[in-house]
């Protein structure tokens, strides 16, 4: 727990991406966390505002190499790693201690006691990649390519879509900050199949994101004449946020659940949107389910349910940490239409990972989180 | 049957909006057509490139009122109506000459003998509104609001989905032409329903449009600050298309059919992606389907069912007449995924009523429509 | 002079158009300022997200019709108006009482005696349309088309571009806040202008503007699909933001400067980017320039100069009240480059109308302005 | 001089780019053209279609490498290098027979003979690359940073803006086609300084370019999330294509000419404006210099000067050959405003390298040129 005099001291690990710089974004004006360290490989040396001149002016430190990180004395609180998918199990074991793998260790050459020891001020670390976010390390193996490299922390990783794991986020040390697909999609849906209003087996995800999500690195398939002026779908039946969807949506039914998860890319810097297609349990129209979401998430700063008949659209959450929902009748007798929108970067990657730390550290969940949305 | 020696003599009737002047594109440059008409209301009396730049130099008469056509002595075989929706009726009824309408009976005045006649040379129209797409004219009252005011004429309209109907096509002398959603859906989904191999009462059909389908009137909604940056479905289980859609259905399953249809609007001039998401009869696959519409659409030069895996995207038709369309196994067992992409502009619009053209006399139905897709 | 222990009484009229919008996002937001009146013409009664759904969940009064508000008793501390142009100067004059306008004074009936005594609690106004911007009121009618309706209030009214105004700002009871444009091109210009670095009669703007600049209004001309992937001049030496960047540039050289301006309207919905072309005095080159620069505006917060060789974006300002600068030499000897960005909407009009608001109360002058840019 | 029986038969290198990808669209449909090689390094061995799906269904051969086309036999009359800079002055000279580079002398074994010869079917080149742009090759190695490699052939090379340059493009071997931004700006400057209607010396060129100009190579800077939603200037005062403007407008006005050439990225897939701020020769204004260039290029047919008033934009050329001019008094006395735009991938490339292959073999100028605009 944060002492109430003293801010958290953060570092980011992986700068250079549009990942990192959204954290920096949101933590550099956040009233009770500062940012202490940042690494980036490939620019190490530089100014942030090198590689992002949108954040010149903010009194950030230099970034430097991760394993020049002199970690003693650092005195730091807590790691976000937006590090690329398969590189980060190692370096949190690293942070964690967990592992011999050399790097790490030199890393942490002096403060291991400290933070072996768990006491209050141990590091904490939310990761922002796909590491550790399928607890099945098999179902990892399958999906990612490689055997899981540190499988005992992922037994202890809680997986931080906040909303639905709030406790276990609060006592958390490693948190697997969810994709932004499965943000968007399972937000809505995990209350629905609690309850038993829909049919978990024949839900169907057509999803629609900005380009943002697919990062900074430079792809042909990201580049502007590419991309502007069309969309196409992706990782048709194979993208690696299905299983991701599915083990959250496994847990609310209590049984396995397969579903149909199809990603489109468009023309689009940010935001992610959700088109649900979901069968009713008998006798249920799309009033219930509405309904339902109100009650349950009456109280979450960051959930809203539109009024009835109002459209979500990705632009209403630009820059902001808000999921958007509703729910509306389909033509076809016995189903429903579940819309949802998030900014990719923001619910679905950084400004979740900074409401998770205020939830680790007891701050309140909203601070530095205030961003209205930026439309247009 | 327009003769060899002679240029089919065409009439633009709505210049002045996009699906007009992506006519004026294709005619222009129509090895057997010559516009001799065109018309707009409120840009009577200008030439067409003070409305629209781009069309200059292409010899075009200026554009007039519809009601200072001076129909005798323009030997025009072809009348094109661009209107907007609702009020073509009238004006087909009239250049058909099935009405007492006095506006339409003062622009006739003189020429109404030769066209009651129905001989050769008798005018043919191909209507791009949505005023005679609806074969049951209650259908039509109910989704549009008010009586069909020819439902004579509404009975011999040919709904001209040109692969569909190319022989009712050849011998109309009036063609509803289709709307955009309904071809890119329904062109793959048509042979799939015919020969049993997906269940018509679960199809699904996520759609994704450019904005140019709104037209050109000023709308808020339309905005390029309204839609750039952000996604957003619209008309959810409301939009006209679906009955359309349905209706072509329905003749292909030997009964009436029900479909989800949910179209998006977003930040994209040309184009309509249609993900469509289908039940399988019993031990069917991807496979089946794509054998099935490479079999059907072996011989047609506009539809391109993609290569085994490869995505089809809206970039790939953009300014063509093309629909490309590919198939892709679901995660969800029994359940399938279809891809269709067209240019709402040109197969959605302007291109397929060139192609009807071209089928009606008897022309090469890939005339004048050659064009390559314009990408990036 | 606002007490401390109270938050400044904001009233937006013109709460529909993306000025009216953009202010809320602002001062909802605000640590000394709350929203207590929002006003809508063809929206009143209804709250602000059913217009701007991203402004749900803020806690903000409902529109009501500019007439309806029941003044006395609101204690409203400031008036931002984002009326249209032309449509203020009565308005305006109404709520500093200067007028006998039948409109305004059912307006203000009752709490005409307070307002007008002058003494501290008297409303002030921040008018964010062009009516109080030009000085000389046969320049305004000769750029606006009819006589100035307030003359006596522009002679009072304060140009509020805050770091070159900031003294007359503070005790100002009007002020006009600048275009979008002068905005962008005279934060440079002047200070070069003042110590004659540049030759004040041949300077050359060429600006390039997103589209939120056109407004809300359902224009043909700022459809997507007529701005999209474009870009074009408008208003070319016509431009009614030239005698507004002229008087200031004026004042500056001490005599009557003419400048060349040309706007250009580009796909983006934030954003202006300035490339004026500048004749050097004699000896002179882009590092004195740059150097003058940099000493001007050491102490701004909301002026970057950026670091050698570093280019301006609008992407580098997006959402926040920053103006970024550099200066580059040409490759005509004795020429330089000036390149300066802002977002119109923030530095270009709601950021610094806030900006001058903290000024006029003697709040922290960044106050609710920290918003880093959001990029991508 | 192609035979009148017999198609032209070309071979396109570098077909994966954007350039190579626009000359098939092109030549796929000339009426007097054939392709009969296509070569892509990385993607040797494959279908067009597998790197351009839109370019499918058209009867194209496989994509080979460079140096596996068997040139003896196949009967080639014309080459058109789409290949990177600085990498063209040895496959010309190859293709020419001036080099005893290994590569090329392999390349063109057999059929050595034949080309040497000089006789009618020898082969001849089009370069879209900057190779041979530069006639002075001192200029070249500063600009390039190597000595020419093929000076000889430099010194035959063609600069191929056919409006300027017809009769030497007629009888040309080898066409330098021009770069994009030159061809922009120097068409409408030319005229005006051969008339001594502008003063050379005083020319400013702003120009805003879509992002295909940078080509398909997947780089950081064309990635759309760093190109939407802004703008901003690259090159300043350095950008290779100013000493290729320099070197036309030095030749029109008999001296050494410097100009301001500063261009700019924004987010649009084709088009470049050129907007160009110049000093007037006494006593003239724009309506000089507009009846100059009207007169200049009356009977181009790819050259329209604008009504008068009426102000290009780029989307009214995208997808065609056409340059669109028109001129504009500033608000500075003795100064204009000069506005030309161009589709940078067909008259700033493609399509003016086929313009310079239809007058290289006296074909109709316009021979398969005859795209109308495609907008929106």
């Amino acid at each position: 727990m944060a002492t109430t005099n003293r801010r958290l001291r953060c570092a980011i690990l992986g700068t250079s991406g549009y990942t990192g710089a959204e954290l920096v974004r949101i933590l550099a004006r956040h009233p009770g966390a500062e940012i202490a360290v940042l690494t980036a490989d490939r620019s190490a040396g530089q100014p942030v505002e090198r590689v992002f001149p949108h954040l010149g002016g903010l009194g950030l430190p230099d970034m430097i190499a991760i394993e020049d990180v002199e970690w003693p004395g650092l005195d730091i609180d807590l790691v976000f790693c937006a590090l690329p998918h398969g590189t980060t199990q190692e370096v949190v074991a690293g942070l964690l201690h967990r592992t011999g793998h050399d790097l790490v260790d030199e890393m942490l050459r002096e403060d291991r006691g400290d933070l072996a020891s768990g006491v209050p001020g141990a590091v904490k670390v939310i990761d922002l990649s796909a590491d550790f976010r399928l607890a099945d390390v098999d179902a990892y193996k399958q999906w990612y390519g490689h055997e899981h490299r540190a499988p005992g922390l992922q037994a202890e990783a809680v997986y931080g879509l906040t909303e639905l794991e709030r406790e276990r986020v609060a006592g958390a040390r490693l948190v697997a900050n969810p994709g932004c697909y499965p943000t968007a999609a399972v937000l809505p849906l995990v209350p629905l199949i609690e309850r038993g209003l829909i049919v978990a087996d024949d839900i169907i995800i057509d999803a629609k994101s900005g380009v943002s999500g697919a990062g900074r690195a430079a792809k042909e398939a990201s580049l502007f004449a590419e991309v502007s002026e069309g969309i196409h779908p992706y990782g048709i039946a194979s993208h690696r946020h299905a299983p991701e969807i599915e083990q959250t949506l496994s847990r609310a039914a209590g049984r396995a659940v397969t579903v149909n998860f199809t990603p489109h890319l468009m023309p689009m810097n940010r935001g992610i949107l959700s088109t649900t297609y979901v069968r009713l349990d008998e006798g249920r129209d799309a009033t219930h389910l509405r309904a339902t979401l109100l009650e349950r998430y009456e109280n979450e700063p960051f959930v809203r349910i539109f009024p009835d008949g109002q459209v979500p659209a990705t632009r209403f959450v630009r820059g902001s940490n808000d999921c958007i929902i509703n729910v509306f009748d389909d033509r076809i007798t016995g189903r429903a239409i579940i819309v949802s929108a998030i900014d990719n970067l923001v619910k679905g990657a950084a400004g979740q990972a900074v409401q998770n730390m205020n939830v680790m550290y007891g701050l309140s969940e909203t601070a530095g989180l205030g961003h209205v949305p930026l439309f247009p």
